[in-house]
């Protein structure tokens, strides 16, 4: 399925079952609204799927790997051989979001989309290098619109086919060394931030490092021009090729109606993209947690989404997104769980 | 275990395994301290129980019923039957706590310390009644001190009964129409504060009741004249019989480190009761959540705790608990199961 015909599929969301999901929580025996958020996310959920109370099934979370050219610009704490080593570890089971995943009962689909690396065909690993690694987008384009929409279009291709299996909820997590420059060069291009302000410290950068990170987005922005109006010529221009296969889950998610768990910084880049591509696609984003990085306020105001969580977490990877789909588990088996009033003969509020 | 003999056994906290737990939180595939407030709380369980990482085992939950006399001033929206009618829907499993509970694999021990009701044998009800309910505080003391002290004495019997059986978490939560205007009360008791700041809507009062409820905590503080500096006399003065059993349980889970995790208002109350037998329970206490109860905030305060969660939940019964237990769960499993940089031959940070 391609770019534009996926764009045609997604519709405004339609909210018949708001109403019932409404109803059934209110007659659950809890005081009206006393479960907060957790209410909200249920309905959201029910809303989506138009089901009431909604199914569970398949908790799915792809995490794509790419490697990034700006690292020569020295922005980055770790090396850049550290995004394929950390995709071993995912292979292994090793990392933190396995580990989350694990707990939460999250499947995870790891997918090199452009690790500048010869991986060989190591055992669970989901092969689709579009290129080894984007350019250095502060001496010229991070690559080619054809690959940019390569990137989109497998993210999407990805989607879709998990789309018949059940699923419940999706997510997409990041690992690419780098990337929290491409994420924060994206912000600036479509919303007209200053670098200054949309640019953190990533994995941890000292005072210099950032300094010089700003520095190299304010070049790359100044030298690529990328057209606020056209979020793929942001993507080839700025962008990252794992940033790009999130745009195409987040897109394919609205187009099949699929709940989309956010994760951190570089999830909200490529939800920020795909909001450019069709503002309908919001109504499927839950935006899981509120990272310590920089700029990640900003992209979430700009995206009008509130985040669940505040943990002062800022790893990538998908674990924001592992815990959210936790919650949103225990959200949705509140509404088809609990006990009502009636059937527990339990009294109701006095009037 | 009495009162006194429980508060000669907490001691200041051997913080002998923070750094060997700090060495290992950065020894993981990850940048130094990128999950944040997870790194806190695992940190802190292996503090509290002396090994790296920490162990998992059991994570208990003690429900404790009771009912208030308060109620017969109309401050409540929900008649007083409704304590004794949960019970019952907790015993069946239909309640948000029992949800919540399942998916996170809490255990809960459903007691009733109060309910103005008789259950007969109900399978699974843990019978430790210290009374049909308190009397009406705004017309005289809720309890005698002799009550109250035996409702904390039964906090901490169940509490150190269940310590040999490997137990990870500790929580408490609560059901008792009109305990909001107990807890309020305690909180003016022991800090000064004024009602009007302390007292919320509970389970969802209107204006004019809001008014009255005030006026009842105010009358009954005026009438009973609590002693701030006694901790039982507050409890005996305005407290609750449920209140007063969850004292018990934080006391003993300090006096035999055991991680035990807050609810919201009510077992805040009871941990500023504990606080004030006892300075050094703090440190085996873990706030769950921002209620969106008033005073709530305040009351945290009070207890130099921050809460991980704010998802403007109010409902009590230990909600909040639960999805705390799971968070704990998960960051202690990230202290355990994650691969190390040498071990996954994974690049560590350039200096």
């Amino acid at each position: 399925m391609t770019l534009s015909e996926t764009l045609k599929h997604i519709n405004p969301l339609d909210r018949s079952s708001e109403s019932a999901a409404q109803e059934r929580l209110d007659s659950l025996t809890k005081p009206h609204g006393s479960l907060g958020k957790l209410e909200d996310l249920a309905r959201r959920i029910a809303v989506i799927q138009g089901e009431v109370p909604p199914r569970l099934g398949r908790k799915l979370l792809f995490v794509f790997a790419a490697d990034h050219g700006i690292t020569q610009e020295g922005v980055s704490a770790y090396p850049k051989e550290v995004t394929a080593q950390m995709t071993h570890n995912f292979l292994n089971g090793g990392a933190a979001v396995n580990v989350m995943a694990r707990h939460h009962g999250v499947d995870t689909d790891i997918v090199d989309v452009g690790v500048d690396y010869e991986f060989g065909e190591p055992r669970g690993l989901r092969n689709y290098k579009v290129r080894r690694g984007t350019a250095n987008f502060a001496r010229g384009p991070a690559m080619t619109h054809a690959e940019a929409k390569r990137s989109v279009e497998l993210g999407i291709q990805l989607a879709r086919e998990a789309a018949p299996g059940n699923i419940f909820l999706l997510g997409a997590g990041d690992m690419g060394i780098g990337n929290t420059s491409s994420a924060a060069a994206i912000l600036c291009a479509l919303t007209g931030a200053a670098p200054a302000a949309a640019v953190g410290r990533g994995t941890g950068i000292d005072d210099a490092t950032l300094d010089r990170k700003i520095a190299a987005i304010e070049k790359g922005l100044d030298l690529n021009r990328p057209d606020a109006n056209d979020p793929l010529d942001v993507l080839a221009k700025v962008g990252g090729l794992e940033i790009g296969a999130m745009t195409g889950v987040i897109l394919a998610a609205a187009a099949f109606r699929m709940p989309m768990v956010l994760d951190g910084f570089i999830s909200g880049a490529a939800a920020l993209l795909a909001q450019r591509f069709c503002p309908y696609v919001r109504d499927v984003l839950f935006a899981s947690h509120l990272s310590a990085e920089r700029g990640h306020g900003l992209m979430l105001e700009e995206l009008k989404l509130a985040p669940l969580l505040d943990l002062a977490m800022r790893l990538g990877e998908g674990t924001g997104a592992c815990l959210l789909m936790g919650l949103i588990e225990t959200a949705v088996k509140i509404m088809g769980e609990m006990a009502t009033f009636e059937s527990a003969g339990v009294r109701e509020k006095l009037t």
